[in-house]
């Protein structure tokens, strides 16, 4: 296993973009702030997406812009296509996210183009990223599952995040964004794609929608990845399963790397108490059991 | 890995009696005659300790002499000595569970005894169910960690699990009481006790207070263990963290489990139903993820 392994903190984009209370554009800047201060490297803070996809982040140049950026923590933002990037850019955003997803049906579904269809759309971001200096995370989503096509083929994910990484990724985030994955699968699942695409440019990102979260990604820190998504206060849910929980906490995440001796740079108490506040904003309780556990001991 | 896992439930004892809301007699029978029909093959139905420690279970005769036994379901009850043993036996237990702890501290806190002298008052309990043909299972308690005393030495683990299997339990489950264990951390302890009494011999008891029972049951797993502890609908909180979660949901091994291949037997859709009706009872959500996402699915 990796002595050091980095978080990425998407609790302010994938976490949020799926929570129903609104949070307010001050809160979103005071989040991320705070997140800069528990000794995380890097955290997504928002998506250039339509505001019309995404209402709850319809204000990612204010967020952008309002955020005190700390040297030495990236914070990349999701950008669809040209028009994203070019709304990203203008705020000064220096790192950037495209997505796509390892099964047909799912892009079908969500936008209705085939996976090829869908990396030729962002094509002329990675360009011009590449021209301008830019850093671009790729995401291949349902990696272990999709909610319309149910099993996805292996050789589709490998295929997929190869061609992002020739495209000039610098990281590919393999996603069970439905979370149904088991421990075997998510091993065999990596396994397939390290075997194209070299390990330390691969992330892992599942999903807890069936409580398998921490389980597969122990399985994935046995084969060697070193970058594990996850979102504060297990912020998020599943568009696919009402009531399910959506991201894997990263307190949760980060208090199993520690106990396996592994360093993640974070200060987990701060960690944990910054996703209480989140969950105190959003009306709920925190979805991090590791934030409940401390709290009451 | 072992094909077959057993998962020894355990709801109805060690998750009702950490569970405010009172349940009546008659659910307490409907729930255990629900879970006969869900495959499993261990289901502990009560605990026999003095009603003033725990009048959640002080219906625990009624409940054994109501619930309609399943052949080739053991149903083993809690008792914490003559007394227990011999109201166990009156309605009918053949097999019974003995407790104590691996660590000193937790002991002393709990029944004002050390280790040994904890293993000597039911000392009597194992020489009656002997003679009897009664089956005893014996628990061991706080082997990750101890709310008093922190850290608890594994060899102290290694040392109480070979003393009461040596004093004839054909059982012996190893608890994470407070759920702080990681990983490493488990399968390190579950290897060194397994080098003084047979793997075949040993369970895993793993709550989920900090998040980690389905890693830790993983990392186990991985070392040959085949017997896991669990309650449906994750039943039960931590007394030494308030509003925490305790036991690991069945729902949730038995998934992962079934995704590692592995057969246990069990029908998981009656199951997270079970869990959903139990829920609703304590009027709670599930403590499943399982459990909730099929419901949503």
């Amino acid at each position: 296993m990796s002595r050091f392994v980095r978080i990425v903190e998407v609790g302010p984009r994938d976490g949020l973009q799926n929570e129903k209370a609104m949070v307010s554009t001050a809160d979103k800047i005071a989040l991320i702030d705070r997140l800069s201060q528990t000794g995380l490297r890097t955290i997504e803070a928002t998506s250039f997406v339509s505001p019309k996809w995404i209402p709850q982040l319809a204000d990612a140049a204010e967020v952008f812009a309002g955020i005190a950026r700390k040297p030495g923590i990236a914070y990349p933002v999701l950008v669809p296509n040209e028009q994203g990037y070019d709304r990203a850019r203008a705020v000064g955003a220096d790192e950037v996210a495209v997505f796509t997803a390892a099964s047909e049906a799912f892009n079908r579904k969500n936008i209705n183009a085939s996976i090829d269809e869908s990396i030729d759309r962002f094509r002329p971001v990675l360009e011009r990223a590449a021209r301008d200096g830019v850093r671009v995370r790729g995401y291949v989503s349902t990696v272990l599952g999709c909610p319309y096509q149910g099993e996805v083929p292996v050789s589709d994910v490998v295929r997929v995040a190869k061609r992002l990484h020739g495209l000039g990724c610098y990281e590919i985030s393999l996603g069970d964004t439905i979370g149904v994955g088991t421990p075997q699968k998510a091993r065999a699942m990596l396994k397939a794609v390290a075997a194209e695409v070299p390990m330390a440019a691969l992330a892992i990102h599942f999903h807890d929608t069936y409580g398998q979260a921490l389980a597969n990604i122990l399985a994935c820190l046995e084969e060697g990845v070193a970058v594990v998504d996850a979102a504060v206060g297990g912020t998020g849910g599943c568009p696919y399963a009402k009531g399910a929980s959506g991201n894997v906490s990263s307190e949760d995440v980060a208090y199993m790397l520690h106990g396996l001796g592994i360093e993640t740079g974070i200060d987990l108490d701060r960690l944990a108490e910054t996703g209480r506040w989140l969950a105190a904003l959003l009306g709920r309780e925190t979805g991090s059991k590791v934030g409940k556990a401390l709290a009451a001991a």
